[in-house]
Formats: structure tokens, C-alpha cells, sequence
């Protein structure tokens, strides 16, 4: 045992020789010192790109098919190139970056995310896992490595709009959904155009079961929890399932000053009771399922008369669909205990934007918290609550999800930040599991 | 004991008897066969009254200052006149309509109330004390009754705008208050005018303590206690104080998907708790205080983000401010636990709508009390949550103030309804309860 002759981010490899006793594994004793992502770079690359469609109140506004997309876009196309990439727009409007593999029969192992943003966003949600794939050919072209499998670094089209571009690459972009007026203005169908796509030929662009050999996603966790538990690398075990209702609740509406306590029909006295019964019902078992209520009104909304109605949103999350109807039954319940308590009624009605929960693989879990570990940094298993393009990826291939702390868990804000240092253990991860399923990781 | 050989509304009189036993006093044996108010005549007036201003929804909208206004006011003098009133508008556009009595020098005793609605109101709120007046009037040129004190009718101008007409009377209204614009369209100032007033010649209405003997209102319940109680006659205790808190609870808006349930500041968790708080504390003491959370809005406002703020009025309102500032008190330590325990900040900040508690003068109350059980009515003491003219009256002059029940406890709506019946024994313990006065009842 001691400290080894070899120098590769030397700190980290100390690290790991105290974490795990020292003992590397065959494979990180023939790869580690070489393959190693350089944060320093991957920084310098995220600001460069945050130039295009900076925002003046700070972060950037770099909505999908904007100016300001198309300029990104273009510098992306740029570093992929440069890393010898055979770049191509798909119909769908994604930018896959090629690089061919010694065994051409094989599927490719794709990885990436996106560079559009919300606006007024941050400069590192998606970029990171744009940035880091790109990172990974270069790290691979830096040490003369060629792998078995084709590698394609996908970049994809509007994903804060509705996941676009992955949605295409599993079939399942409608008509309707290309009328969707986006933040730009256009149409999703006038975007994908602008942004050098053929919405009539999204046919070609649909991937088959076994057509990918797997697909990583590397993103900042939009959350504290990695923070908090001082993880290094978050092991993603899935994208959760979101449910929404509409809740009304139908009161009696009368004068504030003439209806004694006992004979009012509050709405929102009974909408307070639901809202800290779903609080109680959401955190009284183990997990990490959320529920939500974000948006309330009160009718008829003056301060000298009692709420006749209110109608309030319903949101919960979880990786398990069982779970989350389990927790809304638990909350209907409670409702019907408010209802016959404060003499109203309850009505929920379930709301067309839900998502099926969509669980990553579960060998690629294994192999990303196993490379992460091998190069010392401490994980945590953990649902990723927002959507990404992998919940779509995973119907269709091995996917599987890497997150790195977002400083003070902000995301979707100007005041985004991930560390250089998180950003390359990020990549690193993401590249070494890459090398991993390349060697047939995968049965 | 057994039935007398009289018959006035021969029911109530039997219920009398059954109700305290049989033992008329001597007052009513000299007075009551004849002096009884015609609820036929009274209901019949107050539908005549409901055309002008008739609303196609049903009820009224007899605003003031208004067109249906000014030809209800006309149909009110007329009345007056053809009771042998001696009808004047004021300065401040009151119709007052005198009948002398037989000592000059004694101050009058004043009753009435208005005839003014809120949009799409009922057809009994106000105008059941107007027609009660009237009533009274006729009943004594019925059976030649002369009193000592000369007596005024009053129809106080725009009630539902502010207590307009009584605010004159006790020298309160502002210029500020002149230049509101009414539900009419015109300011006050001009309303004034419409109606005959001269809003420049104020000072001549203000009446100086002393200068009325007693002032007394005769009203519909707007609530439902009295019906719920099985009581005929409310005894009203005073016009409740009323105060307004503009309440802000900051917590942090963030993503609904991606912060664990221990992490948030959850904004409206924490305001249901500060609602429900409210209900607590209000309802944990004896008494009639209420306490009501009417308006909310909480922000961002999306299903998926956690509110970071919601703003949310409270109105507190009681016969006594000391009970009010205790009740208040509480709600603040509640809102301190609530804040140390969600992470969140609530300010309180106190609106200039507030209105002083106006308890009615303690020996009209057992005057009213006395008459109603006199008359065989079951009694109820009880505090006017709404405003009325009264409270402003009371500040100048002794003042009673008498509910009669509304089915259902409905006002302001056009489903507003008393009983002939009970506009009859409101009228009747109104008119017995001048005559005490007029016999020095008041020392």
C-alpha cells in the first residue's frame, strides 16, 4: 500500500486510495492515469457558450430555436468538430456528433443533453452534459483510444419545451405537439425548421429497441441533495412519475362579519387543512416522493367575505406510479374527513400532464456508482424530480443518469454554478462507464 | 290566567301568555290591544319599494345617488307625507320627516335606516327600518297617539358607500370622503347634489350630543343567529370593531420536482398553517369574535414550484378592540412558531380600514329586551357584525339598535327574506320602545 507513481489529479487518486483501501482495480490501473476529464477546459467551454444569449440580468436567456440557440448550436457543431466529430442535424432538429468505433456491426453508445434553456436560466443545466460528452472524445482522442462500439455525442432540440428532440427519437413527437407555440414565438414544427431540421421527415429519425447500446445523460442535480449529503456523483435511479389534479373546493361564501364561526362553510380554511394533509400524508413514510400545492385562489377573494371557493393545483412525484396513487388515495381520504368537518365538498380532477415514472437501468446504476467509487468519489442513489430527455431515451435503450452538484441546488436561475472539480468528476464518470459498457459491461 | 277577550295578532298574544305566564304589565294592558305594526302593510310597502330599482337577476340594484335611488326616496316621502309627516332633505341629502310632540323643547327621538343597496342586493336590508318607521308613525295617527318628544323618520343617504348620511350627522365627512366615486359613477360630492343635498353646507347637519334623545335602528339580522337560536327579536349589543392586516409570508419559490420535502420553505404550507391558526385562536374563547383569512394569492403561482410568497388579508373584528388586540396577539405567536418551524418570515401590516367598536347604549338594550318580552318575543343579545349608520349615531346620541331574523341568515343577495310576521313584532318592539322613551324610560 502507499501513494502511487503515477500523477493524474493526484488529490483525487489520494482520495481514493483512502476510500477504498488503496486496492485499484485492474481496470483503473491500466486506465485511470491517462483518462481523466479537465474541468479547467470544460469550464473555460460553458462560459464561452454562455456568451450566446446572455441574459442582462444575469445567466442566459438561450431559448430553443432562438438567435441565440442557433449561435450556440453552431459553436457546439464547432467543438465537435474540432474533436473530429462527423457532425449531422437529424430531421428532429438533434446535433449527433459521430465517431466510429473498431467494430461497425455494433449499436453506438450515445451520450449527451441539451443547450437551450428557460429563460432567464443558467448557464450549466444541459450544458454540462454537452460539454462533458465532448469532453469524453477528446479525452479518448488525447490517448489514442478507440472503442469497440461507435460513440454519438447527441445535443437535443428543446428540451425545456417538452423534450422535443428525444420525444422524436422515440416516435412519439404529434402533430399537436409540433403546433405548440414555443418561447421563441415559433411553432415547434417553425423551430425545428430554423434550426436546420424536416418536420415531415421525423419518421427517420425514430430509434428501434437495440438500435442503441445504451444512452447516458450527465446533468446538474436541480436540487440540494447531493450538497447537503456531501455526495460527489448522484447516481440517477430514474426520472420520477409527475400526477396533477385540480382541486375545488366548494365552501359557502358569506359576510365575514355576520357569520359566526360555527355556521360558516370556509372553502379555504377546508383548502388549509388539505394542504397540510398533503404535506403530512407526502413525508409520513420513507422516500423521497414530493407533493405539492403552488397555485391557490380563493373566490370571491375580499378580505370581508368568507371563501365560497378555491381552487388550488395538486402536484406528486415519485419514482413508483404505485406509490403515488397510494399517497393520493391517503389524501382523498383526508378530504373526505375535511369535507365532513367543514361541510364542503372536494373534488379533484386529474389533469393531462402527467409523466410516467421512468427508471434507469438498473446494471447501468450499478456501473456508474461502481466507477464512481473506483475513482474515490462518494455517491448517492437518487430519483431525478424534473424531467430530462433520458425518461424518454429509457423506453427505448439502457439509459442511465449521472448528476453533479449544483452549488446551493439552484437550477433554472442566473445563479446556477457547478465546480470545475464536479464538473470533471462528472465527465470522468461519464467516460470511464462509456469505456466500461464498450467492454461489454452490459450482458 | 286564560285567553284574554282581545285579539292583536291573537297567536303572538297566546304565545305571550305561554311565554311569562299570563302576567301583562301594566303598560301593555293599557296600551298594547291597540298598538300593533301591520306586517301586511309593511311586507306590501317593501315589494312596492323593490320596483324601483328592480333587477333582472332577481332583487335590486338601488344604488345610491342612483336614478332607481332618487324614485325610491320619492316614493319614501310620499309615504312620510301621507303619514303626516313634515319631510326636509338635508345638507348631506338625509330625508328627515318630523312629527311634532307635545313638549317643543324636548330633543326628538330618532329612528329609521336606508334605502340605498349594493349591486344585485335584496330587497329588506335598510328598508325594513325605513318601513318600520313609517309604520310606527301610523300606528300612533291611528290610534291619536301624541308623545311629548317630536319624533323623526330618518332615511340615512348612501349607507352601502360608507355611512355616508350618518357620518354628516356626527360632522365626519371628509372632503377625502366627498371625492370617492360611488357604485353610482359619481363622486359623493355630486351624489350628495342628486339626491337634493348640498354637499357645501355640511355643517349645518352635524347634531351635538343632546340634541337627540335617542337614536334607534330597526334592521334585518344579515346573519343567520337568530333563526339558528329559535329567537324573534335580536338585542344588538353594538357594532362590532373591525380590523384589517394586509399579512406576507416569504419563504423560497423552487423547483416542485427537485426539492426534497425537508428542504422547502413552502410559503403557503406555512400559510395554511397561519389560516388555520387563525380559526384556532378565534374560536378558543367565548364570545362572538370572528376572525377571517378572505384573499390569497401565492407566487409564482405554478403547479410545479413551490410558493416563495403569499400575500393574505385577516380581518378580526369584535364589540371590544381589547379583545381584538389579544385575539391578534395570539395570531402573532402562532405566525413566530410557524416561523421558526417552516423557514419562513410573515409580516403583519395593519390596513387603514379599521372601525372602532360602537357598543348601543346599555339601557336601550334592556329597554328592547323588556318590550320584546313584553310582547311574548323571544329575545336573543347578540353584536351586529356588519356595519350600520347606528354605530356612527351612537357616538352622539344613546342608540338601540334591533334585529329582526332573515330566513336563512342571507343578505345582500336577492334572496333576502323576513317574514310579515317578524317585520311586524320588529316594528312593534320598535315603536313600544320610543313610547318607554317618550315616558322618560331613559333618566
Amino acid at each position: 500500500m502507499g501513494v502511487r507513481a503515477f500523477h493524474i489529479g493526484s488529490v483525487l487518486v489520494l482520495v481514493a486510495l483512502m476510500e477504498w483501501g488503496g486496492a485499484l482495480s485492474p481496470v483503473l490501473q491500466a486506465q485511470t492515469p491517462a483518462l481523466r476529464a479537465d474541468g479547467a477546459r470544460m469550464q473555460e467551454r460553458i462560459l464561452r457558450l454562455a456568451e450566446f444569449g446572455r441574459d442582462p440580468r444575469g445567466g442566459v436567456s438561450r431559448l430553443a430555436f432562438s438567435e441565440a440557440d442557433r449561435q450556440g448550436r453552431a459553436y457546439i457543431i464547432a467543438l465537435m468538430r474540432q474533436a473530429g466529430l462527423t457532425v449531422r442535424v437529424d430531421p428532429a432538429g438533434n446535433i449527433i456528433g459521430r465517431r466510429e468505433g473498431r467494430e461497425p456491426h455494433l449499436p453506438p453508445i450515445v451520450f449527451g443533453s441539451h443547450i437551450d434553456s428557460v429563460p432567464n436560466g443558467g448557464r450549466y443545466d444541459g450544458v454540462v452534459g454537452v460539454i462533458g460528452a465532448i469532453e469524453c472524445i477528446e479525452v479518448l482522442n488525447a490517448h489514442g483510444v478507440t472503442t469497440r462500439h461507435p460513440l454519438e455525442v447527441i445535443v437535443f432540440a428543446d428540451e425545456e419545451g417538452g423534450l422535443v428532440g428525444s420525444r422524436a427519437l422515440i416516435g412519439a413527437l404529434t402533430p399537436e405537439a409540433l403546433a405548440v407555440v414555443s418561447h421563441s414565438g415559433m411553432t415547434v414544427r417553425e423551430g425545428i425548421r430554423a434550426i436546420g431540421g424536416d418536420p415531415d421527415r421525423l419518421a427517420e429519425v425514430v430509434r428501434r429497441p437495440g438500435e442503441i447500446a445504451a444512452f447516458l445523460e450527465l446533468h446538474i442535480e436541480q436540487g440540494g441533495t447531493l450538497e447537503a449529503e456531501g455526495a460527489q456523483i448522484g447516481v440517477v435511479e430514474g426520472i420520477v412519475g409527475i400526477r396533477w389534479w385540480d382541486v375545488v373546493i366548494e365552501g359557502f361564501a358569506n359576510h365575514a362579519g355576520t357569520t359566526p364561526m360555527n355556521q360558516r362553510r370556509d372553502a379555504l380554511v377546508a383548502a388549509a387543512e388539505l394542504i397540510l394533509a398533503v404535506n403530512r400524508v407526502v413525508t409520513s413514510v420513507p422516500g423521497r416522493q414530493v407533493g405539492t400545492v403552488g397555485r391557490i385562489t380563493a373566490e370571491p377573494g375580499a378580505p370581508n367575505v368568507i371563501p365560497g371557493r378555491v381552487r388550488m393545483s395538486l402536484e406528486l412525484r415519485d419514482l413508483s406510479a404505485e406509490k403515488i396513487e397510494q399517497l393520493f388515495e391517503r389524501i382523498r381520504e383526508e378530504a373526505r374527513a375535511i369535507e365532513a368537518r367543514r361541510g364542503v365538498t372536494i373534488t379533484f380532477t386529474p389533469i393531462d400532464a402527467t409523466a410516467v415514472p421512468a427508471p434507469t437501468d438498473e446494471r447501468l446504476r450499478r456501473l456508474i456508482a461502481e466507477t464512481a467509487r473506483e475513482l474515490g468519489l462518494r455517491t448517492l442513489f437518487l430519483p431525478s424530480g424534473a424531467g430530462h430527455d433520458a425518461q424518454n431515451m429509457a423506453r427505448m435503450a439502457p439509459t442511465g443518469m449521472i448528476f453533479v452538484p449544483s452549488v446551493g441546488g439552484i437550477s433554472h436561475s442566473p445563479q446556477e454554478y457547478t465546480r470545475p472539480e464536479d464538473l470533471a468528476n462528472g465527465a470522468t464518470v461519464l467516460l470511464h462507464t462509456i469505456l466500461k459498457i464498450d467492454r461489454g459491461a452490459l450482458p
